[in-house]
């Protein structure tokens, strides 16, 4: 089952897709390219990314590969769905896309075993895990104030069931306006296997049904401007599409601004020496 | 209006607290000793935690005052009640407690001025913000690994309407085993006020009904033992009280184990060289 979640007469609704049409339960339908989608789930109680999960990453940061997977969070508020605008602050210039697989559980689980992990997805969707580097300094290794504004998690257009993909045979591309930015086959260059970052998810932390598990960017997550369109495209499920909007944002109270060294885009965004000090100063 | 959430013939029930008694909306009434509490939130979309936020916590660590506030996630499957238990799993020896208030937020806002911000809060509860330091190697400052696991987030016994305390004179306590182990007279020894984490906060990141902000804690966080009795207490609402188990876990999948060196406890948790030494070789 291939489905979806739109807009239709100011409600949200589940639709089937079939082809190029959208059916809702009663029978109506809707073309694809006219409807206004939401995130394919409904109230997370957590959605979980992790750090670093591809080969291709790693070797960019000229990183080891870690013994363990490490996450963190972002909140519910920045799911967005496929065709929102993504704001960059005024101010600010190192807005990175990162297009990764997302996971969504289907049943509570807690302390699976890895055999046992797989079942346990209720469907696989693409996201873009959009990260606002400029507040990176004052962030403490959270991402909260990096990867965690409203709109920051856009998923979608739709949520496949891992019976209706080859969930060992996935292909991820990043395009910014057209031309590949990221592409990775993903078997190839992940580190830690969906069922594995389940399994290890859940020994201490319980997962409910709903939760979404992003499962990590591979290499070349890079800054864009406003009025780029970057899309991720995932084999077998289809094309997640955001446009880069500006918009004025008052950072007043907090005491800090948009701030980015060359050596931050360096180590935290693994851009080689000479980009990042070009993009620092252009 | 002083409420609490509680367990009663299986089902949650919201009760008013009227002295040692719980009286429910039709008329029954529990005597609060024999209540089974639960979390006095519903569902919070997110539960927001901040790194530092007490004057004498920096101190401890001879940290620098933030420029501004740095923030983290906790899942809400970490909530608890009062008078849950709080699992050291067993091999794990740095489980530390964080004594700290807690907001409730009462409506969704975006982008609020300092000075409309406490009006947004619709209660104040007490939490404990227990953490796993013996994770904190595969953490990389998310703390997801330290801070997120099941029952990690205790709130409660109550959440009190501001109306009904005041805000700008309470003091925080913690005991362990009935000795004081953390004590804050909190508007003396807070660094960024409740309004300014609301205001800041909702610059980038919409608060919706229910979501939760931990508000940080003073200084003295430390590890505990199996059979403790922690308790927090904060003037004007009452105390949280948690004892400490060991549990088995199985940590074979993830390809870490628990290990604290006593350089992290001294970096990470503030402990003394000293003490941190003793403790590692303990």
């Amino acid at each position: 089952m291939r489905r979806a979640r739109i807009l239709l007469d100011g409600q949200a609704r589940w639709v089937t897709v079939e082809g190029d049409t959208l059916v809702l339960p009663d029978g109506r339908s809707v073309p694809f390219d006219r409807a206004q989608f939401l995130p394919p789930v409904e109230r997370p109680s957590k959605i979980i990314a992790i750090h670093l999960n591809y080969r291709s990453r790693v070797e960019e940061y000229r990183a080891r590969v870690p013994e363990a997977p490490s996450y963190f969070l972002k909140p519910p508020s920045s799911l967005a769905g496929h065709d929102t605008p993504v704001v960059r602050p005024r101010g600010c210039r190192f807005l990175n896309y990162e297009g990764e697989i997302a996971l969504v559980i289907g049943r509570r689980c807690r302390q699976v075993a890895l055999q046992e992990a797989e079942s346990y997805i209720a469907g696989l969707t693409i996201a873009n895990d959009w990260g606002l580097h400029d507040f990176r300094h004052a962030d403490r290794g959270s991402m909260l104030r990096v990867k965690g504004l409203d709109g920051y998690c856009p998923l979608g257009p739709i949520v496949v069931e891992p019976q209706d993909i080859d969930l060992h045979s996935l292909t991820l591309t990043t395009y910014r306006n057209g031309q590949v930015a990221q592409r990775a086959r993903v078997q190839d260059d992940l580190l830690f296997s969906f069922a594995y970052l389940i399994a290890d998810l859940s020994r201490l932390i319980t997962l409910e049904p709903g939760d979404v598990i992003l499962t990590g960017t591979p290499a070349n997550s890079r800054p864009v401007e406003p009025g780029d369109v970057v899309e991720v495209e995932v084999s077998g499920i289809g094309r997640l599409r955001n446009t880069v909007i500006e918009e004025d944002v008052d950072f007043g109270i907090a005491g800090i601004q948009p701030r980015v060294s060359w050596e931050t885009l360096h180590v935290a965004l693994a851009i080689p020496e000479d980009e990042a000090k070009r993009m620092v100063e252009a």
